[in-house]
């Protein structure tokens, strides 16, 4: 048995996002279903489209940034009730066994996580879809619970974008005192200026155009700084213990690492590619360069509720899903402030 | 009033070192001289007399891992007394008051550290000059108690390649339980062997030979592993908690990367210039590339007191001074085990 979906699929990596029919697994004793609201759409979602990374399983159905209503649950689920308000990130599951998985870091679990789309179940090995489409069926121990005081459409890139940023944040333990900087201001990069800001760090964006310089203060941004600006650079060298590069094509990441303090990291989080920094600056000042990928499960349910404390949610601009192919162009060229969020009401009656 | 010394100079990038007359600083109130009794060859000492690095001055003495007599103190000396033994590194002074002198990681002076040679004196603007002589006279602050129980001539090397492979094992945790691996074994190298396994990690040592395996499992290796067999390398993936990369030249880190555990850092202590690391293995396990310079003045002090508890030496092999340009052609093609040093003695009488 299995449950009939619509959604979004890309056929090939020529092919354009089009209507797609297509099933779900009928939901196991730990198993949620869950009626779709909204998705947002990511970098991710395009580049897998594309099959930029190479690694893409057709048909693709994109989305990993999900919020929705559940709408029955197994008879083993004790997380959540039917009409909860529930979220999905990239994971749907994971080895649960390897220390990565028993220390709650199951984005690095060693056997390799289970992606909301584009991978293999580990129990039936039928492919996964993602939430361009109007149901989700998912194990509830990677279903998140959804603050209900915020606007929902908004909370929706917490669930890649936000927390791609919130896992550094923590993991070098950024707070009062602290000096971030962040490269990019786009999905994750305005993310990171708004959770970098509540955490208490005084918050640098390098960005190569000053058009963005108010925008970047509204979302918390202390200082701006062009990085084209070999003097404004300088002036800023030996500060940041935290860079978070979210700039997700091939860039330079020479100017930046003589800005790190003593110990200081870059981390990057979107572009996944060779690198070409120069030691010397690190040598001399114990600086590094890491990566970093997403966040667990328990790490983004206290980044949502972080948020819900606080207030933060994300800037989006809504589109109905028939525009989603526009909308991956005009990501293409940064024209979205700053996430695109489709309103699933808009996918065609079956 | 100054001080004629002999020793051995570098006239200009061109030029072999030779003998050279030259002046040092009469003592001040808080400097110590020192009769240099013997003088490790660091990769340094040649990279700086053939200006690899671009920024030699000449005429140059080379020269920072210094051992050598108290012959006379400053009155204002308190730490020393005329008879010690004493040794010198790799630096000479410090600003004393930036952040990171403040917090004793002198090797990062925001205003930079003096230099043992090749720098200009704080005070007097004068060049410094190194080990390859018959006299120091150096600060007290930077001067190191040698512990009495070991072969003195086998300490040099600690004053920089010890110190420089001590600091990231500290920087790093490195204790019972960790995992880590080396990357050439050379003067760095047989020193990161040694430290690392008498702090109780289990060390693997990465090789493009396997001629090294019986010397590097002498030297504290558990595990020698061929860093050009892929089979070998996909065997140890996701295993290190560090890896210590000692290797002078240009090399490709890609090999190493994905042999980091979760949350693994490679530190680079060797080589200064351009890395082509590729992000993917970083960023799908939160691993690091680092660098690391030297260490400090008490962690070095750490490093020599933990030796004479643990009786640990470097493998050196002793050398007159009129054979060092010889000394330099070995290194160039890694002929030595594992370290040059000049016994000083051997200085032509002025
Ligand atoms: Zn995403
Ligand atoms: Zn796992
Ligand atoms: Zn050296
Ligand atoms: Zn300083």
């Amino acid at each position: 048995m299995t449950i009939k979906v619509l959604g979004y699929a890309a056929q090939s990596a020529q092919n354009p996002l089009a209507p797609f029919q297509f099933e779900r697994r009928n939901p196991r004793d730990n198993d949620v279903v869950i009626q779709i609201l909204y998705c947002g759409v990511c970098h991710s979602d395009l580049h897998q489209a594309k099959n930029d990374w190479g690694f893409s399983i057709y048909p693709l159905v994109p989305g990993h940034e999900i919020v929705g209503r559940v709408i029955s649950i197994g008879s083993q689920v004790t997380k959540f009730n039917e009409g909860d308000l529930v979220g999905i990130g990239c994971m749907v599951d994971s080895c649960r066994t390897c220390s990565a998985c028993e220390s709650e870091q199951e984005q690095y679990c060693e056997n390799g996580n289970t992606q909301t789309y584009g991978s293999k179940d580990r129990y039936d090995q039928r492919p996964t879809y993602g939430g361009f489409s109007e149901t989700m069926v998912c194990n509830q121990d990677f279903v998140l619970k959804i603050p209900k005081n915020l606007d929902i459409k908004a909370v929706l890139p917490l669930l890649c974008a936000g927390i791609t940023t919130w896992s550094p944040l923590r993991h070098w333990n950024i707070g009062e005192g602290s000096k971030v900087a962040v490269v990019g201001l786009g999905g994750l990069g305005h993310m990171a200026l708004k959770l970098a800001h509540t955490l208490g760090a005084e918050v640098t964006l390098f960005t190569r155009s000053l058009d963005k310089e108010q925008d970047a203060k509204n979302l918390g941004a202390h200082h701006v700084v062009l990085s084209t600006d070999e003097d404004k650079m300088n002036a800023v060298s030996n500060q940041f213990d935290l860079i978070i590069d979210t700039v997700p094509y091939e860039h330079d990441l020479k100017p930046y690492i003589p800005t790190l303090a003593l110990n200081g990291t870059l981390v990057l989080v979107g572009y996944l590619g060779e690198i070409k920094p120069n030691s010397i600056p690190m040598i001399m000042g114990r600086k590094s360069i890491a990566g970093s990928l997403i966040g667990g499960i328990k790490e983004t349910q206290e980044l949502l509720d972080f948020c819900g404390n606080n207030n933060i949610v994300s800037e989006v601009e809504m589109i109905k899903i028939e525009h989603i192919n526009e909308a991956f162009e005009r990501m293409l060229k940064s024209d979205v402030k700053y996430r695109f969020v489709i309103d699933m009401k808009s996918l065609p009656k079956a």
